[in-house]
Order: C-alpha cells, then structure tokens, then sequence
C-alpha cells in the first residue's frame, strides 16, 4: 500500500508524522493533505535512510537544486561536490538530470550522499542507452525507456521527473500557434524528436499505467514534466502549455486514483503579471496538486543573473500558491553552473520561497524575521549571523568589512545621536 | 523659472525634449507628467553638461546606486570608482552619500565624473561640519545645515534628500506605537537626536520654506526622505511610516506651488503582499509624486543576499507603480560594499525595474525581451550577449563556459533531435 492509499483510509504513517514536526504542524494537516492530493511526501520505500520532505499546502516552500553529468569534461566527483554545496546551502531536494557518463553511479552516490530527497529524469539515462547500443537514441525502445524507469525507482529514487504530457495533439498545437521559442524543455525536445523520427505517440503518456504500477511499488512520487514549457516571456501561457496542462490535469486524476502521488512542473519563463494566473490555472486544472515551478525568471534579458530573475518569479509565483521552487543559477541560458553558483542558486531560492511564505501568512513563517529583526536592533552581530538565511555568508562578510567598520559611527564623537535617540524611544539600542 | 513653472505654462523645454527621446515617447507625454509632478527631471540647471534623467509615470523604471564617504578607511578614489562600476553597470543615478573626510572634494568629483543626475543628503556634511567646528554634531546651527544645502544645490546637485517630515509629532508616534526597530534611517536618527538634544522642531520642515526657495533657485528636485522608513518587516506600515507620508503628501502640495520639482522616498522593508498597498498608499497621499524606494526587502533574513531580496520588493513595487528604485547591495546589513556588490546591485536593481515595466505593460519593454529570446533561438551568441543585462558577464561566464560545453550537446551523434523538431516545427534551429 502506498502513503497515499494510508492516507485516504486515515492512516498516519511514520512518514506524515516526522513532516509534520518538521514543519510545526498537526500530523493530521499532513494526513489530509496526502489524502486529497494537495501534499506529496517525496520518499522512496527503498531509500535506506528516514529521509522526508513533504512538498504542498500549508507547508513551508521548498526548493530543489539540480546537478547531473552533462559532456565529456563532467565527473562525477565535481557534481558530488555540488550536491554537497546544494545540501550546504539548505536545499530540500537534489535533482539529478545526468545525460552522459557514468549515470547509474553518479545517481547510486547521489542516493548515498544526499540528506534530502533525489529526483530523477529517466529519459536522458534511456536515450544514452539507446545512442550507446544503437548509435542513436532515435533507436530507444519503449520496453528499454520503462525498464530505465524502473530501475531508477529500484535503486530509491524518491521522484520522478516524466514528460507524460508532450503528446503528438500538443506538439501540433505548438507548430500551429507558431510559438518565438518552440521548445526548451531539452527532455521535451528529445522525446518529441523520438516522437517525430518514430513517428510514435509519447510512450510516456500511453504506457502511463506501467509508469503508475512502478511509481506505487515504491511509493515513488510523479513530477508530470512540462515538455512544453515557455522559453520566453512572449511564450508564457499560450496555447501549446495551457493544453499540455489540461492533460496533466487528467493525469494527476489517474495517479491519484492509482494510489500514486503526484505534482506538476511549471514553467519557465513568465511575466511578473502572469503568475498568479498562472498557478491559479495549475491548482484548477489539476486539482491542488503541489506546483512544481522552474523558477521562473521574470524576464528574458538577464543571462548571467538568472538566479536574481528566478527569485522574483519564485516569490511571486510561492505566494500565490507554488509549494516548490527548481532553483535557477547566474549560469542559466549560457553554460553550466559552477560549485559557487549552485550554493548561490540555492539560497536565492531559498530567499523567494520565504519571501512567498511571509506573503501567504504561513503560520510560523513571520517568527523568523522577527528574531534577527530584534538581535539587529540589539547590535547582537552572533545572532543575526546564526540567523541570517546563509550564515557561512553573513560571517564572511562582516569578518571582510569589519576592519573599516570597527571604529563605530564615523558621525559623532562624545555626543552619540543614536543614544539621544534610544533614550527618548525607550528602546535599547545604545550605540551604532 | 524652474522647468515645473515652464511646463505648468506648457512649454516644452530641452531637457523635456531630451527625456522624451530617450524614453521613446512623446515630447508632451513628458512635458504633461511634468506640469501635473507626475514626472521629475533631475537636472540642476547648474548642472556643467546636458545630463538630464526623467522619472515618474508613464517612463522606464529607473535606478540609483550610492556611494560615499564614511569612516577613516574610505577614500575618495575608491568611491570614484565605485561611482564608475555602477555607470558602467547602468545605473541611472548616483548618490554621494558622504558623512566624513573630504565631503566637499569628493561631491564636486563626482559631479564632474558621472554622465548621470547626481543626489546628495546634505544634512550629513552639515553634521560632520558641526562635529569639527564645536566638537559635537548636536550643536549644529539651523543656518549652517542651510547653508551646506545652498551650497550642494550651487555646486549642480540634480537632487537633494531631505527629512522634511520627520518632525516631534511623529516621533512621539514611533514612541507611542512601540516598533521593533524604532529608527533604521541614518539621517532620520541623527536629525531626530539633533531634535531632541536641543528641543527644537526639525528645521527641515520649519524652514521648509527657505529649501523651496533654494531648490526653484537651481531647479533642484526634492527627495523628501522617510526618517521613520521601516527597518524591519513588523513595522512595515505602520503608524510613525504612514503619518510620516501623510505629512509629506501636504510637503509635495507645498513644493509643487513653489514651482519645484519633488519625489518621496519610500521604504526599506516591505512583505510582498504589503507591497501594493504601499504605492498605492503614496500615489494617493503624495498626489501622483514619483516614488523612489529603497529596495525593498522582502524578508529581514537575507543579510549577504540582499541586492536578491530587494530584487524581488523592488520587481512588485516597479510594477505597483514606484518608478525608482535605490539599489540595495549584497553587504546591507552587513557593512559597507566593494566595487563587486555595486556592480551587482545596480544589475540586481535593473532586473527588478525591468521587470516591472515588463509587468505594468509599459510600451517598448516586452521587445528587448523578444530580441534576445529571437536570438537564443537562433543560437546567435553575439547578439544574446549584446542584448544581455550586464553584456561583460554574460561574456565572461560564456567564454568560462565554452571549453566544456564546445562538444555541443551531449546527447546525440550523427542524429539530432533538435534537428528533428525544428524541421517539424519549420524552426531555424539547426542544432543544440
């Protein structure tokens, strides 16, 4: 029996019950939310470890950092190390998107290594495969991409990351609406090549019921990925992902229904001004299932800042309703990104995701701020570094500037402003 | 005459018509704004160049990144270069924010150097004078702080920050209301510990009079700064900030009869979901005034991170409204910012003010992401890098970047999906 079939019967699991005191929540706020969907507890019943996060309503925003073996100069040992920076840096998930090299090891360390839980994008490691034996992925073959799924979910992967709605209808939708950027989804574009090269419908969307059977065997969550995901801000909700969505609306229906969690990726690129519309749309078309978000950057032009970008759509978009954001790095839309820009992309994130959940009044989000608000007032420079969402950071910072810094206020001599000022307000503050 | 006289007359000036150019608008859409104060040209007409920067309704979001003077460690070349770094990251404004050493030599340096209206906050220079002359700030004369105000007014400062509207009403209501962190605003506090060592009202609004008569002289824009800015998200919206505004809503009528030009500044630290209600706030008590926030922050907890938190505050102010936004560097709260952090808060800033044009639907904006996303489609380096926010970095990361990523994609051989798709979806792409 999967969570989600405890869940409908009532059940607590171990599982709901460590989330809910992770999260200062009532265990039964935990148990309903896996029940009607509106919550996912991402872990694998075959991941060695107690390992949980519960991704959805009324819990705290998360965010998920990815990593992967991309080209002939990635190694394994540096995309461990990013990890190791991701986890640092306070991530809640680690994907990893590995396409080339050694996949089935880096993913079994990754498994071993991480505190939190992984994700996985089967496809990459299927079409590898297929370019591997065949001399190219075009030659995959659909038993060959479930049997990779399987045994992702074999070895503890605790989510899954399947393009189950890039369907043959909505890659017609994309060609007729005549989109700026058809697609930049990089699985999307190589299953719709397979698609289009096989001439196949999506094997991800008719073979969905093995996907499910799977999924439930190991209690592994679905992240329904949006092979049409916008590009641009002139692509963000058009015809081509507001159809995709449609049908990962029916498709969270039938995970549910399968005993199988579920929750949807979102885009992308997305103007400030359509963000709650759009994660309106998601929580109406697919039933309250946790948004999965990529960022969004909220603009086009920032290459080399797109961290910076996603953190305003990730706030705006985890206010409105978004549970989990996919952390975007400064080397977005150029390259990969270096150890550094993970742990920045990671706590960028971080920022957007506590930002939306002050914004949405979650209950005990508030406390936070108000802690290093009173230690700043009271100079206690330990505090707010012990505080601050990066204290490694904030100590490197201060310990940097505190030689120019150290003599005090540059203003006043014998007379103290700040003093004067303290007294009269009755408040602490004694000097600056 | 001051350009407000002219444009209540319905002349259209030089400057005007320069705004206009650069905006790409009409010359009276510019003028209009600036005979209702919708509108500000910061230009002091005795400003040694045709430098001339329009903010307000119905023009590009802009930004201002500040510099200065403070303790024994800072010097006047590092400052002018940090001056450079935020010109060259495209900053649209600078200020000279100088509390000690050669305040005079460097306000007329950067004067002469910056191809940008230059603001100042004279109150501190009147201060640090005071703190040589009698050995104390407190015992500053009245005359004196007006006498450095004519004087930064006469050597071309376009704009002048002034705590008009900090007066005792309104610090007994901080008192009174109890804040977290009662006073956060350097200025604010040493002009309210001015206030209360010698219990006196703030000459800043008794003599309101005397700065209008300055300002029309030079044409002078205001910047009516917010000593009670919040310092922390409880005390955002507040009694002593709101009472403040409304008070500075009746010191724009003033300035507006006076023929002089004038903005309110804003905060400092806002949740997202206040954020609205703040514009909206300012629009209807300061009557249209342009608003200039400083940031905001949206969460007290970023310290190290917050040119990102004040990203996403500034993004959402922009698109409520504010038209321009007071950079916030990745050391606020810590100390004060190298050249890195300047150059990274301006570009941090620029993102959010775009953005926000972005999102209000101001003319011309959504194409400068369309041209770069056209670009990336057509893998056209040159021209994503050309058009990218910050042109050196994007260059830098590429070109860090390219040695891994030259293979081109690591996924296919002689097949390429890419390829695949782009035929079927009659794209230009060729490869990945």
């Amino acid at each position: 029996m999967t969570r989600l079939t405890r869940a409908l019967k009532g059940e607590l699991t171990p599982g709901m019950v460590r989330v809910a005191s992770m999260e200062g929540v009532a265990p039964e706020l935990v148990g309903k939310g896996v029940a009607d969907g509106s919550i996912v507890i991402l872990r694998n019943s075959n991941r060695k470890s107690d390992i949980v996060e519960g991704i959805g309503k009324g819990l705290r925003t998360k965010v998920s950092a990815s990593v992967g073996l991309y080209g002939s100069q990635a190694s394994v040992p540096t995309e461990l190390m990013k990890v190791q920076a991701a986890l640092d840096a306070g991530t809640n998930a680690i994907m990893d998107l590995s396409v080339s090299g050694d996949i089935n090891g880096l993913r079994r360390q990754v498994l071993a290594a991480a505190s939190k839980p992984v994700g996985t994008l089967p496809l990459y490691q299927a079409l590898a495969e297929a370019k591997e034996k065949y001399n190219t992925p075009a030659k995959m073959k659909v038993d060959e991409l479930f049997g990779v799924i399987e045994r992702h979910a074999a070895d503890g992967v605790d989510f899954l990351a399947l393009h189950c709605g890039t369907t043959m209808e909505i890659v017609k939708r994309a060609k007729k609406d005549g989109r700026v950027d058809p697609l930049v989804s990089y699985g999307g574009s190589h299953l719709i090549g397979w698609m289009l090269y096989n001439q196949m419908e999506n094997p991800l969307y008719t073979g969905f019921d093995r996907i499910l059977e799977i999924a439930g065997k190991y209690d592994v969550t679905i992240s329904l990925a949006d092979g049409m995901r916008p590009g641009c801000l002139a692509d963000s909700l058009d015809g081509a992902q507001v159809q995709e969505l449609v049908l990962l609306g029916e498709l969270v229906r039938r995970a549910r229904e399968a005993g199988v969690q579920v929750m949807v990726k979102g885009p992308g690129h997305v103007p400030l001004h359509q963000l709650k519309a759009t994660v309106v749309l998601q929580k109406s078309l697919c039933k309250g299932a946790p948004y999965f978000v990529f960022g969004p950057v909220v603009t086009d032009i920032a290459a080399g800042y797109d961290h910076i970008s996603a953190s305003i759509g990730g706030a705006v978009s985890a206010w409105a309703g978004a549970e989990f954001l996919c952390y975007v790095t400064a080397s977005e839309h150029i390259g990969l990104p270096d150890i550094n820009q993970v742990r920045e992309g990671v706590v960028a994130a971080r920022i957007a995701a506590h930002a939306g959940d002050l914004a949405k009044g979650l209950p005990g989000a508030a406390e936070w701020d108000l802690e290093i608000s009173r230690a700043r007032k009271l100079l206690d420079w330990e505090k707010q570094i012990r505080l601050a969402v990066d204290p490694e950071r904030a100590r490197y910072l201060r310990e940097e500037r505190s030689d120019g810094n150290s003599e005090g206020c540059a203003m006043c001599g014998k007379y103290c402003a700040m003093k004067v000022v303290s007294e009269y307000l009755g408040s602490p503050r004694q000097n600056c």
